[in-house]
């Protein structure tokens, strides 16, 4: 027996109204046993940038063969190209616009979907049900790409910012903040360990004079930074709410830089 | 092999406390290689009219024998009927208020949920979990609707308003807006090519003086008309939010005229 | 054909950003072809006690096997024990916060995870996606619960408030309050069979002067104390919300009392 298809879904579609019905809908009309996973419809919209770290943290963790189908689109009707590609073993559907930054290095091919593959009653404005649901569906099914697009060599990149050197210290930005709060930073664990020794985290005013390794280290109350599950840098407050606690948000800057010797506090 | 059986759930519930989880379990109990979908938990609050506009929007998607289960219900465990009912080869199950107008006409027959088949720690509160998700996940199986419920010949039916003419110009409403600030009106595509020749729309003062193909077709930043992927007139802002911007939202009038010719803008 | 696994999930995450993705995919590599329901995610953040009672008002509704996998975790990363258990035929996994109290007493046996069963990579902020999820999937796919964990004697329980007795009257809280701004309290519908009598209900200055039995019981526009699909006590305001009516919420205090007798209104 072959495994059911998984196909997951992220788009910025939010949980009202009928689009997320109607998407599914189609879905299950082309593959009818596929088992739908939920990655998140609450990007912030027309956040191809925020969809791609999203989806950087949570796609790998499928099994082989998943289809990820993603509908940030800011562009929905226009000249950007729908596309799928093949990447780490993964399939990956949607609008051409860097939303797929992430698995682009490791990608096999990618695909321009073919222009007559859009349901005949194909609205302008709403191609994740009218193109990019059929071709998921039809991918998860197992049908031959050759079938479904033709290969493309141009494919749009997002520009993905990275932390900059500053004197002895490292800056970045804050990426997004979750449900509890926490700060999640372009900084990664690997960018850290190049700075070596102690360290402290500045954001704005506020210092933190080390790394916690849970969110239990810090204590109650008051902001720690620690590498968090995505093995970025973050700033959390336990039991608490670190944006709401520091006043910040999406874009903020955090420091990183060795602590001070043998300075009393 | 027999197809998966499909339910889909429309409810007001929200998707916080114990609501949707109580109902899911009773629909696998029921029914255990059930796929559920949730088509929306967030319509507004005793609002069957909002229901039927999604339902119409999205119930049609889905492969054939799908359940369409919805509870939306302002007077539950009061007078009206609990009812199932087939039409365009789906099963319809909720509450007699007309939350399922848009199906009626197509209906092949309608039942009256025979009034043993409630759990027997039936409460009158939460027919969604102890009355509706029984026979849902039962007719999924396949039963007998005769086993179920008795056809019944009285069935409400909502009142769902439609545009008047008004002189040269159809007056319409907005129906409601959705996760992006889009105005989804009660103008059909239909509607407006009995109008015929250039077309502009207003809403209160703000005139749009075209109709947009696609959300790109009108520039980043002012607001534009344009039929969406509904079948309805919306009034939109690419990569913004017409029910921001415009200061407006379900119920605002919405005019269509013959635009006025060879006349300086 | 076994039947397909059923896990559940039920979180403080909300529905944004990456974690819910990451979690449910690593719960599909491990058991391919379980089926994922949500109870919900927007538990109040760090709120076990809350968490136990939406899962005593849904787990039981589930199919006999049902994992019912459960991360609301102040202490995430920190000393408390990952557990799992068996109890009424499902199993329950998460940390041992008391989250699942309302099953210990029925529980036949209760596990510790095994430190070494961790994802690798684990980290240690996000325990349910490392640790949870695969122990999770497991036993769903039917592994052997001492090749999981070893049986634990101690095991925290959480002080769940019962209302008291004042007098005559019976003295309660608000435990949370829904969607649609029910009020729902810690009096069960036993606690009030002891009063006996006509009863009547205070909020504050606010009384009912007799319990509904339905939401349309009360008529529109005010409030009513009903016993609700809970079994416990609840106020309401039929097609309106009780919580915005009466500027109260969780941990307000819910008088019931007998009603005096022949007394004009």
């Amino acid at each position: 027996m072959t495994p059911r298809p998984i196909i997951t879904l992220t788009t910025d579609f939010g949980e009202d109204g009928y689009y997320l019905g109607a998407m599914r809908g189609v879905l299950l009309q082309h593959c009818r046993d596929a088992t739908l996973v939920d990655i998140t419809h609450h990007i912030t919209p027309f956040s191809p940038l925020e969809a791609s770290f999203v989806l950087e943290q949570s796609a790998r963790n499928y099994p082989e063969d998943t289809v990820h189908l993603a509908v940030v689109d800011p562009g929905v009707g226009g000249v950007r190209k729908p596309i799928f590609l093949r990447s780490g073993g993964f399939w990956f559907v949607g609008p051409d616009n860097g939303i797929f930054t992430p698995f682009l290095e490791d990608a096999d091919e990618v695909y321009r979907i073919r222009d007559d593959l859009a349901a005949e009653s194909r609205s302008h404005t709403f191609e994740g049900r009218d193109l990019f649901a059929p071709v998921a569906a039809r991918l998860a099914r197992g049908e031959d790409p050759g079938e479904l697009g033709e290969p493309t060599p141009q494919v749009a990149r997002l520009h993905i910012p990275r932390p900059q050197r500053d004197g002895d210290s490292l800056v970045g930005r804050v990426l997004f903040h979750d449900h509890f709060g926490n700060l999640i930073t372009n900084i990664r664990e690997t960018d850290i360990s190049a700075l070596g020794g102690d360290l402290e985290v500045w954001v704005g005013t506020y210092r933190m004079r080390q790394l916690s390794r849970t969110y239990e280290d810090g204590g109650l109350g008051s902001p720690m930074a620690l590498i968090g599950s995505s093995g970025h840098l973050e700033v959390a407050v336990a039991q608490g709410n670190a944006a709401a606690y520091l006043g910040v948000g999406k874009g903020e800057r955090v420091r990183v830089m060795n602590a001070p010797q043998n300075v009393p506090a």
